[in-house]
């Protein structure tokens, strides 16, 4: 049976993991990411055996030349994601780390031609198969729907630099500023919010109503703009605190929505999420992957 | 050479036209759109002769069953789009008509594969092509961006009956009450604040910096969302005031855009988009409508 690499490349940790074709992991390796985070896994996995390798990373990126171009939140702004894996000789695929994640979803668990992935972590971001397509466009951003605009009149002002993006209220990275603006004290980092207002407190709740809203309005535009079955939900702001959004969202979301729902679901693979995506797009190359010239 | 027939079904009027393999117009014809539409028009076209039919129309549609089924703003709320047609024993296709707008600007002029249209008329509509692939989703909806949300503090309510949609701010119907809203005065046609903003009239000036706002963000969240080369933008309100849209709309985006822009451009067609939209749809029946029993 052959077997896979995935490799994950998030803005403080960079994961690897060996799978077969059924998704089953076989080792795993993890490294705080560095000025090159590919290249160095590279080093470590050097004695791994696999047939294809996959790479879903933390953006934005320039798909056609397979490199970072501007990431806010890593150690270095720009690094490679195909050249450090040539030596490997082996076929390469890269992609968005939610594009990736959705296509970990799609290929090793449901199988179903209308779904998207939504990640609520440091930032916001999604990934969309629609008829059983993996949306990505002219230059790999057709999923970038957290920089949607939910609020034109605001003045929050996104990482990106856009004025009233989803990601600015709802991003892990904004919601001490969000919580200062609406509580008028603070800032508190998200897991404080989350267990002061478990605890009841006044100031803490009435924020996460607020930010639930915010929530709401993002998933119903994603819902308007892909029409999916089945939303995934992952990203540690999400499943730490599935038991409020879980239960808020679906309730929040029919003031909102203007087309038929969908099924929402936390994430399947814990923090694999996105390696066991990348392997997927190795075991299983979406065509419009393809139309960029991948594998390589 | 084959023919082809288009039949675009809007609130008001109902059009079909006949078309040549190079989308030239052979013949036209108009009626005021009645309990049921394309019954009504069958009656007119009855001695055409054409290949293929296809019909772009205002929704909400089940395109499973090729029926509208709760449409707003037109004589009856319900009526079928393929039963009436297949008296002529010729394939038949049915879209939302944005739907079929950007296939026809994709098939008989741009052949670009990725590309997006957005109608401004009564409603806010979009139709979307994404590395060559007509979107439709689960229920033919993934194109409904007209219910963005781009406020999710609002209470303005859109005609499906969402919070602070994109269609309640921008659309035709919900100029006069946003208006009202804006400039304490009022409600005016669209029409009437255009002009009037022409003339220098300050109130109408400031509710279309307001307005244009509005439109910038939708865009932007489209733009997100499918990442296109080019903007296919038409309905009346566009058109018609195409001095002003054309104009703010690219320098508005600045603000909102979170991924790299797109070329924006007017409709090609006039009058005959979603006729002729619906006309290649006949011609050249893309995939994923296949996917829904297309052609019938």
């Amino acid at each position: 049976m052959a077997k896979y690499l995935g490799i994950d490349v998030g803005a403080t940790w960079t994961r690897a993991i060996l799978v077969d074709e059924g998704g089953s992991v076989l080792s795993r390796a993890k490294i705080r990411t560095g000025v090159s985070p590919v290249a160095e896994i590279a080093e470590v996995v050097a004695g791994w055996d696999f047939d294809a390798v996959g790479v879903g990373s933390i953006g934005p990126m320039d798909l056609k030349t397979g490199v970072v171009v501007n990431s806010p939140n890593s150690p270095s702004r720009r690094f490679p994601l195909v050249e450090p894996l040539k030596k490997f000789k082996r076929p390469v695929v890269v992609a968005n780390d939610c594009v990736a994640a959705v296509w970990g979803e799609y290929v090793f668990k449901y199988h179903v031609d209308n779904m998207a992935y939504l990640t609520l972590s440091t930032g916001v971001g999604v990934g969309a198969i629609v008829n059983g397509v993996l949306l990505l466009g002219k230059d790999g951003n057709a999923h970038e729907l957290g920089h949607a605009v939910i609020d034109f009149k605001s003045p929050r002002r996104c990482g990106c630099g856009g004025l009233g993006h989803f990601e600015a209220f709802v991003g892990g990275a904004n919601m001490p500023s969000f919580y200062q603006e609406v509580a008028g004290e603070g800032p508190l980092l998200p897991e404080e919010i989350f267990k002061r207002a478990r605890e009841g407190y006044r100031k803490a709740v009435e924020f996460l109503d607020v930010w639930l809203d915010a929530l709401a309005a993002g998933v119903a535009t994603i819902l308007a703009a892909y029409d999916p079955e089945l939303l995934i939900v992952g990203g540690s702001i999400a499943l730490n605190n599935w038991d409020i959004v879980g239960r808020e969202l679906p309730k929040r979301l029919v003031k909102y929505l203007g087309v038929r729902g969908a099924e929402i679901r936390p994430a399947s693979f814990g923090d694999d999420e996105v390696a066991i995506g990348a392997a997927a797009l190795a075991y299983k190359t979406p065509e419009t992957l393809k139309k960029f010239g991948y594998p390589r």
